[in-house]
Parts: C-alpha cells; sequence; structure tokens
C-alpha cells in the first residue's frame, strides 16, 4: 500500500492544459497518488479520460455531488485527501466551499472565486474547517522567487521604494480584431469569465506576486483598462498605480493585446540597498542590482541560495527545471502542511492570497468604471 | 580652407560628460569644425580647456553676448553657422532665443527651456529667423530607433494599440537618502532644476521617443510622482498614463531610483499586426515580435534595414556603435539641413519636439499635483 | 488496473539525481507505472527508500538476479515491461545484457558500458532480443533540438559545412586542485570512471548530439585532452577535431574545468544556407542565422515547429518547460515503441548512439594517446 | 595654432571602413589633427577625398614617396608625428619601414605585413627607429578587455588553466559558393590576400587577444583548416589547438563560413579561482564566474574598474560605447607614449604583438599542410 496522499481531481480532463500541469506537479515529488475524481461532466468522456491516464476507474465520479457523497462513505484512511479544482471558474466556489465544509484540504486554481463575495464566504468556511486551502499562483513556486521574497526578508536590498510587474501577453490580439473568434473566446464573455479579463486572469499574478515577494501590502489603486473596440466588453490591457499601506509606490502593467508576447511576466523590486528582478521567461536567473557593484545573478541549485529556494530545486545548477517544477513546488508544500510537517509560509499560496486577489480584481474594475481614481483595496 | 561646417561650442567644458558626447558627435562624419565658443565662464577655465582640447583660441570669446557680437563683425562665411548650447538648463532659453534672432542655426541640449511659456516664445523666434534649430533628444539618433520608426510607418506592425515606455535610473539612490548628498545635488533643488527632476531629465525623453517612434501624439497624462521623502521636492520617480489624440493608450514607467538600474530606457509599441521593442543599454537590437512567427532580431548595418537606418551605420554588422555614433546622427542630419541636402523629418528632433516636451513635464506635474487626474496636453 | 507500461527501476535510490531525473519523466505523459526493482544493494536502504516514494514494496527485490528471477515467474501480462538502469556505470552492461537476454525492453543511462567491445556484445544481443532499447542522451528530447534536426533535415540550412559543439563545466575545477577531494571522486579514478572522465561523461553528449541533429557520421577524430596535473590520470578538458564521412569538419571543446561553469553545452551546425544554434542553459531558444536576414529566434509550442518537436511540448509558448520534459519526451518514445505505435527515429536515442558513443570515447583517448594524431571511429 | 599630434594618414579614402574607424578614432580624445597624407593612388580620388572629409589639400600628396620627401623638408614641429597606415595588407611593410627609418611614429594595421620575414626585418628598423610603433589589432581596445587583462594580471582568476577564442563570421559564405563572387574576393586570391584568409584575417585577432588578456605566450599549435571547396585555394575556417609556454592547453576556433555569424568574438579565460567571458558583439558586459558564487557581471565607467578600464570610458554607466571608442584607446595610449607621458604596456598592441601574429599564421599554415602536428611559435 503507497503512503503518498491521496489526491482527487476536479476537472482537467481532454486537452486541458491546466489538467496537465496539476497531474505532472503532484507527481514529481513522489507525495501524491491521484484516486480518482471528475474529469469531466460528459461520462464517456470522463471514464475515457481516466482510462487515457491509466487510472483505476473505481473511484471516477459521475460528478461532483455523487464523489463527495461516495468519499465520505470510505474510511478516512482511505478517503481522498486532497482534491484539486481545475474546473471552469464559477464552479470554484461552490466545490472548494463543500469541499472544506466536509473536511477535505484542497487546492484551487486562480481566480479562486468569481467574486469578492464569495471568496469572503469561502474563507469563513475555511475558518470553521480547519483544513488546508491552497490558491495554485504557480509562479509563486519557482526557486528563484522564493529565493527574492528570501533577500527582501533578510534585508538585502533594505527598505522598499518600488514595486513594479509587467506581464504582457499577445495571445487576444488574433482574438480581438476578428468578430468570430471574439465571439468564441469565453474569457471576452463576462457571463463566463466574470467582471475582468485581463486583470481577472494576469493581473492578479502580478498583484499576488508584488505581495508574495515584496510581503508588503497593496492598499489602494488606480487604474486604466484598454478594451481597444468599443464593442467588447472585456479589458484586454491596463495600468495599474499601486500604493501600499506603508506608502511604498508601484505598478502593475498588463496586457494580452501585446502583440507577439508569450508570456512576458518580469518582477522589479526596488530597494534602498539594491534592486531584485525576474523574468519568468527565463526563470532561473534573479538579478541582483546594487549602486557601483557588479551586476550579481543568482541561479537555483546553489548553495548561497535560501534554503527555501534550494527546497524547490531538485537538479543540480546548470538544469534548467520550469515550470512544471514551479507548481510542483507548491504541491510541495501543501503534502508538509497535509502531513503535518513543518513549512514556511511561503511554501504555496493560501486563502488570503486568494481573497485578496478578489478583492483587487473588483477595485481596479471599479477604480476605472469611475473614471480612473484611487479606490481602496 | 576646410570646408566643414563652422561650429561654436557653449558650455561643455571641464568634465563635462555632455561636452565630450556632442564634441565626438560633430567630428564623425567629417561635416563640422569647432571653430570657437565659450566653454566656461571663468576666463581661465575657458582658455585652457580650448587648449586642452587643442583648439587655436582666437575665437575663445569671454562670454555669451561678447561671442554673438564678434561673430557678427565677421564676414558670413567665415561666421560659426551652428552653435550647441550644452550650458546648464537656465540658460537654453536666452541663448537660444537670441541665437536665432541673430540668424544662427542651433543646437540645443534638452530640457529646451525650463518652462512651456519660454518654449512657446522661442518657438515663435524661430518662425521668423528661418534657420536649423535641433534639440538633442540623443536616443533618436540610433539606427534601430530610425528603423522602428519606419517600420511603424510603412505598416508593419498595423494600426498601433498600445504604446510602452520604461526609463529606469538609479543614481539618485544613494543620493536621496543622504541629506548632505542631496543638498548638494542641483537637479534635486527646484530653483537649478525646475518643476521636475525625474519627468523633466528622462521621463521627456520617453515622452518625445515615443511621439518619434509611433509619429501619434499624446493628447493626455495622468500621472503619479513619487518623492519617497516628505522633505524632498523633487520627483524622483513617476508613472504616467497616456492617451493619443486617436485614443491608443499607454504608460511612461520612470525612476531614479530604481537602484542598481544604470540607463535602462525601453520603448515597446504594439500593433495589431506586430510589436517592436528597443532596449536603450543593448541599442544594436531590434525586436519584431508577430503572432505565431519566429521573434526577429533586427540588427544594424544589414540591407534589409530602412534607408534611414542605413545612413545612421558607419560600420558592418557585428560593429557595436554605440551612443556617439547615435548622438552623430542627429549632428548629421542638422548638416544636411544647414548644408541646404534633402533630409527625412526623422534626422534630427526639432522645435515641435522641444516644445511638446515642455508642455508634457507641466502637465505631468499639474496631474500630480491635482491628484492624479488626466491633464490635456 | 491501470493500462500503464509497467516499469522497474536498477538504481537511484537515496538522493539520486538521475533517480529523481528518471522518475519524474517516466511520470509526466501518464504512460508509465513503476511497480518495482532495486533501489540500492544495501535492504535496509532499498526497502526504505521504496517507502520514501511512495511506492508498494512487493517488487522490491534484495537484487538484480533475483529481480529476474521473481519477474519471470510472473504471467507477461504482470511482468515488468521496460527497465531503467539507473546505476553505476559498470553495472550498465551486465545488466542490461541479461535483461535482454530475458526479453525486457530497456531504458539505459550513459555511457551505455565501459567499453566498445561491450557494447558491441550488447548490440548483438539485442539482434537476437528483438526488444526495445533506448540510451538516455537526455538533451536530443529537447523540443527545440528535435526541432533543429528536423530542420536540418528540411534542409533549411542546406548543405551542412561546419558542425560545433562546446561543453563546459566548472565542477571539477574545486575538485582538481584538493588532492583529498580528488581522492573521492569517483570519476577521477580509473577503476570506477574507466578510461576517461571529460569525454566520457559529457564530451559523449555533444559527439552524440552532432550526430543527431545533422544526422552525418563522424568518421575520424583528432584529440588533445588535458589532465592538467601530472599526476592525475582522467581527462577533465579535451578538444577534438571532427571529420564527417562526407568530408565535413568540425570541433568539440569539452571542459570540466571551465571554472563557474555551469553545465554550458552549445551546439552549432552551419551550413551553406543558414547556421542553426542550442544552448542547453536556455534551452528554449532555437537561432537561425541566415545571410543578410534578421536572425531568427524560433521557441518551443508555436505551430511554426514541426511535428516532432511539438509532441515534445505540454504547454502554450511562454511557458518554460526545462530538462525533465526533454527526458519524459525519451520515455514518450520508449512507450511508443513498447506499444507498437509509430513513432520517428529521432524520439529515443538507440543501440546505435550507444556503440558509437563507445566507439568515440576509445579513439578520442586513443588519439590524445598516439600524439593528438587522426583515428578512424 | 594646435598643439595636437599631426596625423598623416595613408589610404583609407572613398567608402573604406577602415578609414572612418581611424578618423573617427584619432578624433575622440581631442589628441590628433589630421593634417594630409595619401588617401588614394589615383590623384582625382585623393584630392576629392579630402575635400570631402574637409581637409585643407596642401598636405594631400601624390605618393607615398612625395609625401615623405615633402614630410622631412618641413620643420619638425610642423612635420606629421604619426602616420597611420590603412592601405592593402602588402604596402604595410615598405611604407612602415621607411616611416620608421626616417624617424616616424607609426600606427599600422593589421596584419602588419605579409610574412612573419618582413616583421623581423620591421622590427629591426624599429629598434634603431626609437619611435613609437602600434598595430591595432582593434578589439584590445575595449574598456572591459583591459579590464579582463587587468584582473587575471591581479590574481582574481588565479592561475590560467584554459585559454580559449572563438571567432566566428559568416560573411564569405555567400562568396564561396559563387565561382563569380568568389573570384572576386581579394582575400581568396593568395597573390593578394597572403597565405592565409581566415586565420590571417581573423585567427590573429583571436591569437593576440588570447595572449594580451593571459599575458601569456602561446608556444605551440597544432592546426586544421579548411577550405569548403578543394578549388578554393585560402582557408575560411580553421581550428587550432594551443600550448602556452607554461604548460596551459587551450583552443581557437575560427570561421568566415559561420553562415548568418556577424563579427561573434568571444575570448573565455579559465583559471583556477575564477573564469572570465567577454563577447564583442556585447562588449560592455565581462562575465566573472566563480564555483559555488552568483554570476558577477561588470560593466564599463564604474569605480570598481582597474584604472586602464576606466580611462578608455568617456561616459557613465548605461551609455553604450562602442568599437569606434574602442579604436580611439588605443590611439589614446599612442598619443601618451608620442608625448612622452606615462602609459601602461596594454595601452596600444606594439611590434612584439604584430612579430607574433605573422609567426602565428605561417605557423598555423604550417602545422595544417604537414598534416595537422604540432608546430613550435
Amino acid at each position: 500500500m503507497s503512503n503518498k496522499i491521496r489526491l482527487g481531481i476536479l476537472g482537467g480532463g481532454g486537452d486541458s492544459l491546466i489538467g496537465i500541469l496539476h497531474r505532472i506537479a503532484s507527481s514529481m515529488y513522489d507525495k501524491y497518488e491521484i484516486v480518482g475524481g471528475v474529469f469531466n461532466p460528459v461520462w464517456e468522456e470522463n471514464i475515457g479520460f481516466a482510462n487515457q491516464i491509466g487510472l483505476p476507474t473505481n473511484r471516477i465520479y459521475v460528478d461532483f455531488d455523487k464523489m463527495i457523497e461516495e468519499e465520505l462513505k470510505l474510511p478516512v484512511s482511505e478517503r481522498m485527501q486532497v482534491v484539486s479544482i481545475l474546473t471552469p471558474n464559477f464552479l470554484h466556489f461552490p466545490m472548494a466551499n463543500k469541499l472544506l465544509e466536509n473536511g477535505f484540504n484542497v487546492i484551487c486554481e486562480k481566480p479562486m472565486t468569481t467574486s469578492y463575495d464569495e471568496a469572503k464566504i469561502l474563507q469563513e468556511t475555511l475558518k470553521k474547517a480547519n483544513t488546508v486551502f491552497a490558491v495554485t499562483y504557480t509562479y509563486t513556486g519557482y526557486p528563484m522567487i522564493r529565493q527574492m521574497r528570501q533577500m527582501i526578508a533578510d534585508g538585502v536590498i533594505g527598505n522598499v521604494q518600488k514595486i513594479d510587474a509587467q506581464y504582457y501577453q499577445g495571445w487576444i490580439n488574433p482574438v480581438i480584431h476578428d468578430d468570430e473568434l471574439r465571439a468564441n473566446t469565453w474569457r471576452l464573455d463576462p457571463e463566463k469569465g466574470g467582471i475582468s479579463c485581463c486583470i481577472g486572469d494576469i493581473g492578479t499574478h502580478a498583484f499576488d506576486m508584488l505581495e508574495y515577494v515584496s510581503q508588503l501590502r497593496i492598499k489602494s489603486v488606480l487604474a486604466d483598462l484598454n478594451f481597444v473596440y468599443e464593442d467588447n466588453q472585456m479589458d484586454v490591457d491596463g495600468t495599474v498605480l499601486l500604493r501600499t499601506e506603508n506608502g511604498v509606490k508601484g505598478v502593475i502593467c498588463t496586457s494580452q493585446i501585446a502583440t507577439g508576447e508569450e508570456n512576458n511576466f518580469i518582477v522589479k523590486i526596488y530597494g534602498e540597498k539594491a534592486g531584485l528582478k525576474w523574468e519568468q521567461e527565463n526563470p532561473n536567473y534573479l538579478y541582483l542590482m546594487q549602486d557601483g557593484e557588479p551586476l550579481r545573478v543568482l541561479k537555483p541549485g546553489h548553495s548561497y541560495n535560501s534554503e527555501i529556494s534550494l527546497d524547490g530545486t531538485k537538479l543540480p545548477p546548470g538544469h534548467p527545471e520550469g515550470i512544471f517544477d514551479s507548481m510542483a513546488n507548491i504541491y510541495k508544500g501543501v503534502a508538509k502542511a497535509v502531513n503535518g510537517e513543518k513549512y514556511d509560509h511561503g511554501e504555496f499560496p493560501t486563502m488570503i492570497d486568494g481573497v485578496r486577489g478578489m478583492s483587487f480584481i473588483e477595485k481596479v474594475v471599479e477604480s476605472h468604471q469611475k473614471g480612473n481614481i484611487w479606490v481602496e483595496i
């Protein structure tokens, strides 16, 4: 009998990229065993997918409610311990809420819910449940991001005086200029995508990341969103001015119509002693910039890195790890929490990150709609 | 007898970096001969500097007014044809104005004046003078910037949908945290530096550059400036939201407290067909990004570049030219204008760039002071 | 019951990095299930490791011979289908040979054997066995390497006129200058490491890679090896001149004393129409250089890539995959072969690569020992 | 009267790139004044070019011999002090020799002569002349190359254990495959280009550079040259194994058929304490690699650089200087020598560099012709 954590999966079947990402991430540290779930609402596809990925079908369920019902009949020692929610966004909240109410640990894709109100309810549920909850802001799992956070916490850059994130993609460019493609893109449909596209999808990553690495709280935002066409209801680009609780200023620049950009997420934190810079597309480099000193480029796996960074690297320097490894580190952190082992607060994003992310989205949209004014988060 | 253009220099003596930049730039295409000027208000240093750079001293003058007086006595065929103004900012306007009134062609360092009002007066003077006037937004002289402008003009990226510039330096970081250093930095003294430090010094470069490459006019700005300390009166960092006349949105991010950054000026223009990106610290690369196509990296000197780009490159590909070459291209353009040769509007920044730059500075400061609201340029 | 391929593992227990690499690689495409093996010759560590990675212990065996014996008692439908050999080098040959003789498919770490003679015997055994055999030249699994190979095969660069690989590491630098460290490094001990360190460990990667991407056969070598100290018996650096069967010249530069280098493996192939370049530390970029054309940078996941490249990418462009993904592609290819599916010759390195690699090592050493003369492979 | 050094120029007229390079380099530090010379053997073009670059024509001479004759008639205080030789290679020796015999200081383009024998004669002439002689291995003037040399001299990397240079260009690729183009390329004609094309043109740069930065003497070479076509008499590619006097090994890889490469010259020196790397196409970065330390990237103009590096930078960090600045530093060094000022041995390449470069070329060709054997320089 395996002693791995029993993992259930909701969604992520078929060609789902997020499904691949979570399955691989869960396997990387030999900590999880996928035991079942619901991959697809259509039964044939659900069971077909389970076969395709070589999974026994005895715990593949017809739907979410049935899964909960049946799993609860199992003894605790056999029951799913963690359930990962990879479904469309509007299902995150009801599923997560019910899972928490029934004592399951939950790993939830972002955005955590479709509204701040839902997020607050979920937060309350978690308080009563006392289980582990993680929201997968994937990029926080990168070793050099963890190193960046730790260096800032250790005072390497001194007091932070500027926070800055750029997150530019171009994938909506061909869509936005083509009526048919646009109509078929769920992210551009407010019914399915919620109140925001660009901010909701990638702006939240930038927001969470700035708070993650700096450990500062962003207090207010002033946003200008960009819809390109008047008949487009969803933002596809936007700039957000920031102020933190302690008065630091900053900016988040996001776009999904930055034509030709892939997934160009850049994080920069400048302090009175030094600056730190990181780029997602080349994630194994962390740049330390100091007045009058040579630029230092830190890379994963070296002993000069902090414990939390090294814990997230599996191979020696020069063997590039990537985004699967980043998500795997989040799963690893959750495994520690589930197993009652010691772990650092930075090892996985939690409910508070999810709640704040939802607040950020709503306040950014509010700032824009009210004419680009400052709004408190 | 040399047939070069007779050039006079005002300022730029001693260790002045801007002096070196202009002297070298003027010499690169064998078009100019420095014949005299006023390098320094102190006579001994003035004459000493002339000796140091190997210049005959017969046309080194005791001050600006004397220079005008004496030069006007010379026959036109011997008189200075172009005068470069490299003095502290507050002298730009009176010198340029008098030079234009007396029929000299002028190359003026930026910021062109200390206020928008002065700029408007200068513009009027130029109209009457009918001579050549250039303001040295140096970076527009880079071959790959000229290529970027031409490609946008040629429709390579289609309609522009986003303009974006980042200009980050760190040199004020050690200054701002040290009271004594701060007191001795003229740029942080409103008496000497005018109403703005960061926006006035580098924000204008970003503003001019975005207009230069996109050939769009920025119509309104919303700015949040950053002074770091309450007792610091001058902005050292700031973000400016932009809207152009035709409704394109954009952003300028600037900082002089981006600790450890050197002169990190990045220009990005995204169109419906492609994106273009350029970085000043590695100026010989222009990145063309297209949906679903390999990234293309254009470099100077190749025949695939446009005429205006190739005209600014002196050596074959792979022989890196730099910032002196960039300024030299501006001098080359002015030489064409002075000599009555055909030249392209993009070959040197003109009065209109100077005037708009001054307006930008004032409107940004106004936007900030009024609580981060939209202000029209 | 899972329909995954039943995988056995030999070696790779404890902190073994190669163990992690193979386990993760085997899991990534949901194609394999690890069912047992021998992780360690010490029983307590063997069984302890199986527990640690959450593996049922019923098919953890006391040693290799016992494993063969017991597995053969199982019905074919339950028996291990593939066995991965991750043991110290000297065990590769006897294990692989016996596995093949008994009808198992084999994935073997490199170097395949400790001598060319062993390699030839193994090749004969495989001919009789008619099973699948792969040797894990990991880097050939990178999507952009596969793209490079395909582009060359498609004639994109025309006739190849120069092949060039550099493989520089620095990890032996601190070892070679410290007698105690040196004595404790098995790779520097001819008893354990065979006749070559640098060439055997990384030179073979370079050799195999050049043949893989160019599909040319290297025919003769002239080598100069470097031992740094006279009392060091193993090469830690070396340069090898190359000639292919069709007369193309080339060079392999390798070092393990290139101080500060991590795993800097660069592959360059120049043809009469274009050049291609790839760097292992930034594996998601493939550079296409053409006379008088902008540099093109190809990245994984784009539809402009060939089928064999796209088959090895799991996420959209901009989501960096790494070395685990590279090895996973080799496992995926082997899975296709084992399952009788169609696959391309380039999907995994085979016996012929292993045999040629062993020949390369021996001939390079021979060339050096005979005074840097040309030797035929 | 200017107190600049009076400079004469031989060759470099018309569209000559080397002419532009030297003229600009001579002007950059305000140290030289071009007073005359012979730009072209055709009088009309000679005088026309002088006019074109705005030079008085009174000291433009009909030919070299006339120039010597007339200049010697002038008082020493008016006579040319330095003469730069930018003519076709075969004229370097007779011109330099006569100039030295007549007491002129000489700056000579590389290759210094067309044979080692000529080089030795020139060396003897210089001994008697006791003037200043420089050969323009341009790249040694880059500030970060000077920094590299100084750091090695200061022991930053410890004892050198590996020297490595790659110099890849692609410009001969389109030529070599086209009979007509090939016939019209003087570098591929032994009558005009001497005994070697690739080694003579760029291999010598690599050789001189390795000796310059490491201050080691290369003692023997083993070379394999590549002619691509049998009917091509000149090497267009080649690899040279190296051994220094103190037993360090190394390699020079050169090519002019590395299709699509521009001027990709990379210099790497590895020592027992650290490694240093520099790339000509991005000359403002020097990479310091140390075991277990973050990569350090040094840039010009920072106070952490050595005096000889800082002396070669004119602007603050972040303002990229380029190849003109590099050559200007060589001219600056010569000016110091001519003016009797203190200067460092590394400020310009001298006769010894020229002589050794010619020996290198001849020995490399000899090694190749004798079947790729070791030959002593």
